[in-house]
């Protein structure tokens, strides 16, 4: 029988987050949006941003009209048939390519994920007539989570949990989902190893990665069109405070049988 | 400039579902645990439900005391230091093994999902001193999640978004996340292609795989030790009148470059 009490988790928009540009103090931003929204930010709560907005405050924007493809990237580029200056990026974005055919380019980008053309992105970025920009992932996007997590400490004197998540595709699935690249405040694992089931038998799944599925939570609220919310709180989900970075939530190449 | 207004989704727990066994009216334990919570479902809810609670309803329990292995299935539980019995039931129910080592068998069930063990539990099954019990998945989950959907439509008039989950793991990271292996009454899949970003450009992702994320939030409430909650309630989330069911989830083999 059932013996926790009710409980619920809420998932806010946070609208009015202005377009971001480099340099931009992306924490008074979304300070200030959460105020306008009649939002409270209090400890435990958990603030999700998206990548991309990340990246452009972080100056992450490289202009594809700079870059010389290497003889490697050409190779590549014909393989796969994309632009050899965006397949020189990737490849210096990467620390290996794990697989490729026509319009695919999928890699372990330096961090260590694995995805299609380390996470650089053509949309949502602003162009203008004389260059061709294209944004990169954080450069460290732990780092960067960390960051903003002591500076709303900083700020609000609450210890808030921040997830920096992407829309990341899968082996064997369709469609991509919303995944926690960079976290920091809480764990990103939840490790079950240990409990009991509901009759006393070990429990068959161990570590549960709740960084990822609070990822997705945001991003069915974040739109990846034009709906323009890149940040999403998330209240009711009590954090572990044992803060476990989304590093941890990249498999390790020797236990991995899918590269 | 953002132009969406402030939305929210709001992730119930519905405790008080009592422990499930074989030939239950899971719909009518549900909904009387949705009323005595004082929960109420409209059009456009959203149950996520278990699938070690539906398989039970379904009667997918199998006693490994009668299961005797073939050859096969004993050539793979040395390979795999595992139960010749459990893994001859994996092998029934899968269509191929996709990757084994110590400890380790990934397979494509019958329904082509990719998971350890074929989905199948020893854990949350009640035991008795003379049998040996384990659960399967549901022989078809999105038949199971459509029948769920047309009961709750005959006996409360409302249409309801049904996603049976599970914890599956993945490729390239660790733990697991809510899947969804059935669904019915909302689409599974969020079709982007063709809509710009901000700027008016293409979209790099195109495809969002929602009832994933639908089902990831799910997992975060339900727990997966005793808490013994296997029903969510989702509120606030958009439902796409046009049904799309978890199958189409499934990456065609042709198109996966990770078996």
């Amino acid at each position: 029988m059932a013996k926790s009490d009710y409980c619920s988790i809420q998932i806010h928009s946070v609208p009015g987050i202005p377009l971001i540009h480099k340099g931009d103090d992306l924490c008074q931003l979304v300070l200030d949006a959460i105020k306008a929204n009649k939002l409270i930010l209090k400890d435990g709560s958990i603030l999700v941003v998206a990548q991309k907005v990340i990246s452009k405050a972080e100056d992450r924007f490289v202009n594809l009209k700079t870059i010389k493809p290497t003889a490697l990237a050409i190779e590549y580029s014909l393989l796969t048939d994309k632009d050899p200056r965006l397949v020189e990026l990737i490849l210096q974005e990467s620390k290996s390519v794990i697989r490729h055919r026509k319009g695919v380019l999928i890699v372990e980008n330096n961090q260590g994920l694995i995805m299609a053309n380390a996470g650089i992105d053509h949309s949502n970025v602003e162009q203008d007539s004389e260059n061709d920009w294209v944004l990169l992932l954080p450069e460290n996007p732990d780092r960067s989570a960390s960051s903003i997590h002591q500076k709303l400490l900083a700020k609000t004197g609450c210890k808030i949990g921040v997830i920096i998540n992407d829309s990341i595709g899968r082996a064997w699935r369709n469609g991509t989902i919303g995944t926690a690249i960079g976290v920091a405040g809480l764990s990103s694992i939840l490790d079950l190893r240990g409990q009991d089931d509901l009759f006393g038998n070990q429990l068959r799944v161990s570590e549960e990665a709740i960084a990822d599925e609070l990822a997705s939570a945001a991003s069915l609220i974040q739109g990846q069109a034009d709906e323009g919310l890149p940040v999403v709180l998330i209240e009711g989900y009590p954090i572990n405070l044992r803060e476990i970075p989304a590093s941890e939530l990249i498999r390790p190449e020797e236990n991995d049988l899918f590269r």
